[in-house]
């Protein structure tokens, strides 16, 4: 903006008010998870619960497969005055207005960041753009440390003020890097996020971690599975690239996806102009994912989710 | 597709099991919209009545402006059996509920489609996508008229089952034609959809109808408010144009938006260009909202709208 | 619109002055395609001949896959007075220019509208959509006939006042209905359009057919190959779901591609909702499609397509 | 990725070849920019000249506003070897050939790269984002300074190892702080980027600082000039807000526009979630333009752009 009015422009900007993490991380707000097999009456009976306490509902998502008897998945927030003094009692009511059920819940007290660790190799698009929003305080976590098997982005990463970990990933010596990859995530992570992290998680790693895996695909799966998505995209011609943010599983590339998006591209791009414009896409696709699980708006659905 | 499998493909495909119209149609499906000022308890309240009569909820909806007093605004959607036999008896037990929070409240049955006349001029983009897509089972509607100041369209219209009024609108003759508007639409209609119709309504018009109105405005708005918004769009060089549905009210093209959506252009395209691609725009605008007005979807908000 | 100004609103539209199709098909307007591998000199070589003519160049579009040697294409629109009269003089001078460069090309008037055949099931999107178009002027084509396995859709189609040609292809008799099919199209169009046409071709009628065959498939492509790609995208939980208009080979789903869209979409969805939202793309992407490939605008690139 | 092959997935991903700036800057590229009056004949003179020196064409854009003396616009890049020694004798030449045509030309050499001075004031994300695709090598430019009137982000800018200097703009001192920037940038940078820099422009700068100056504004222009567009936009109901790059002139906000995009939003967000989430195409738009423009893609057109 040039010459906004004949007084200072400055004073007029609309100043981000640290609203979404702040709100959302605000000592008296809650989320509720509510997920299990449909049955009449459940959103009476958790909304019941909550106006018996003086909650304010700030948002209610709800969806079912089936109204009779479907697969059932509700996020609530909401404020409740005093929330750490009455969170126990609260928790106690919940969970016996849902007893006989069936159905499984939780209560997450938004103040309570999700602490994260971040897994990258060379590439640092997705890497730089998780940490420059969680700087600018659009993004409610904790980024607990940065582990890399190249040593090449430390710099960067700990002029964050961020621990990072350079683990690097020898040849026939995969299980020992799992290793030590576990010693630094036992009990001080809830999420780890592969922020295109080019290396094989073994599967007891997957088994052992605890804790949910996100990981960037650069392709709109199920479209090019595998490596080299962009070269395969150049060589079968498609007329649009995409990036997909996906749960982590044992089978490759088939977890559950959590979102996707698209660009159009066109003949005269190369698999490198794709890779290159790809990787807006990317950055874009996993920072909303991360963003969207870490307020607990992602439930799973078998192998889908339900984002609310 | 070509050569699906070596047995027939035509057997595999997916039919639309006349899903939308026929689901919300359904018999025993009723939509309740809650519209006023927020104050806690109104979801366990809503949900309490619809438990108490063992409705199953298949959608619930809610925004709130502010949980602590704002505007709020819900919609539920739910089915019940014997539908029709209770319905009477819902609304009371809903409307002692209600009583004392000073919301506003109604009940829909999803069988009671809502009647529709639909205004165009020449232009036959806009109204032939909602008659084939109300023919095809997609607009859960009925159009029960089509009235235009041309007698152009009428062949086409006329070949779907669907009367056609001619009326002209003769240079200082408008409110004689307002006049025979009126009497066409007294007490059969519940929605006016102005499909690219090129004519100035009465104020005594938008005043005595007594239906929402709704308009497709040829731009982004407030991006090109008035005539000519493709010419001036190119005139200022913009890279994207599009269109706008919005509630019709006596401040020319300032309505509640409903919808609006943009496709990119280049410097290469004439004016003449914009219109004919912004065309698809505007058909696919128009019947997107035409569409969530008649699910009850959308609620007005002052001069804003809430679409759920 | 509404209330525009206070004169007539009708007045003031920009109306569409006939423009893509009466430029594209104006009596001196041509097209030159040029293809094949690059060496230094082909855009002056045959602009000079152009030049020599006194042809005024409208569109220039180049791409060369590697400008030492690569594979080069090259589409050129002008016009030229009395173009009639000096068209074979000119394909004369281009081919004498074009001697001993191992460069194909062609000079197409673009008052000779391509004819095309349309082929049809059941459902009526895109093929009501290619007809509207072609009526509104926007579809620079002869519509010479549809052809379908079923006779459901005779009246809509020869309301347009299009010959309609019911060809059942019964089980087991495939070959006999490809041989109608061959004998209907033969010597009497220039390009067959599959317009969600529900059945196998057989590889004999696509080695006969002797002109292309632009197909358009519900996913996008390579995702979802084969048959019930909506059902397959709801199982898969993808977050966004398209359509993909390709050239007919005899590796199904495997031809080039000509254009792609995609949509979001959401776990609310169901298999049917992602079939009737998809429609919409469907009809876009092959319309679309059809329009670049009759302006000549589609050069195949080996399994891909170059799009000017 | 995760478990991409059982063999190390880290040797078979696609790396970027440093392609778009080295090839661009490759020593013997060039880009002739001609722009003027249309005549027959132009594309041949000018490819004429070209093939005379053995120049191999990469790309070759042009637009016409009319073929018959409308305004014309090329941008033709190529290779010449040893383009160094030949650069004055191709000159030379090009010069004798547009002779007489009234047509404005310029030749640049790739390796040149633009130098560009970025203002920006508090928020970093347009800074930022420019600052790190150029040292990823993406953005083919020299960054020569960045000029604040804000030291809030000097560490940031110069951890990329770029001068940053701040100078205040007090009440009143207006014409001094524009003296300073002057002082700065005269005779060091062929650009200045506005990158959410919140002062205003004096006039004399604008006039005296002899170098394009582009801007990105927080909304797609026309709608919503002037300042705080993401609370008008919430207040108008807009379903999209987006962002717009363009160059500065005198008038405000009314300057040629280089780029556009917009996202949708609903009615549950709040304008710092506007603010928030459009800061995200704000840094796209701009990063796109000011790549274009330091290509040679933008050509002035008026109050309009042609942007190949």
């Amino acid at each position: 903006m040039v010459t906004l009015t004949k007084t200072s422009a400055e004073s007029t900007t609309v100043s981000i008010p640290d609203k979404p993490p702040v709100t959302e991380a605000d000592a008296n707000i809650a989320r509720l998870i509510v997920q299990g097999t449909d049955h009449p009456g459940i959103v009476s009976k958790v909304s019941g619960v909550l106006a018996s306490f003086g909650a304010n509902i700030i948002s209610f998502d709800q969806y079912t497969s089936d109204p009779a008897g479907g697969r059932y998945f509700q996020r609530t927030t909401f404020s409740l005055r005093s929330l750490s003094l009455e969170v126990e009692r609260l928790r106690a009511a919940l969970g016996k207005a849902m007893d006989g059920t069936h159905l499984r819940w939780k209560l997450i007290e938004a103040r309570k960041l999700k602490r994260v660790a971040i897994f990258a190799s060379k590439s640092d698009h997705c890497l730089l753009d998780l940490l420059w929003r969680q700087r600018r305080g659009e993004l409610p976590v904790t980024i607990a440390m940065v582990i890399s098997n190249h040593p090449d982005l430390s710099d960067d990463v700990r002029a964050f003020g961020i621990p990072y970990f350079y683990v690097p990933v020898d040849k026939g010596k995969r299980d020992e890097a799992s290793q030590r990859h576990l010693d630094l995530l036992r009990e001080n992570v809830d999420l780890v996020v592969l922020a295109r992290y080019m290396q094989i998680l073994t599967e007891d790693f997957i088994d052992d971690v605890g804790v949910p895996i996100i990981n960037i695909h650069h392709s709109f799966l199920p479209a090019f599975i595998g490596a080299a998505p962009y070269r395969k995209a150049k060589e079968r011609g498609v007329k649009l690239i995409g990036a997909t943010a996906h749960y982590v599983t044992k089978d490759l590339d088939e977890g559950p996806i959590i979102a996707q998006d698209v660009i159009p591209v066109t003949h005269s791009e190369s698999a490198s102009d794709l890779q290159r414009r790809g990787a807006d896409v990317e950055r874009r696709v996993l920072s909303f994912a991360v963003e969207a699980h870490c307020q607990d708006r992602v439930l799973r659905d078998g192998n889908a989710t339900v984002v609310f």
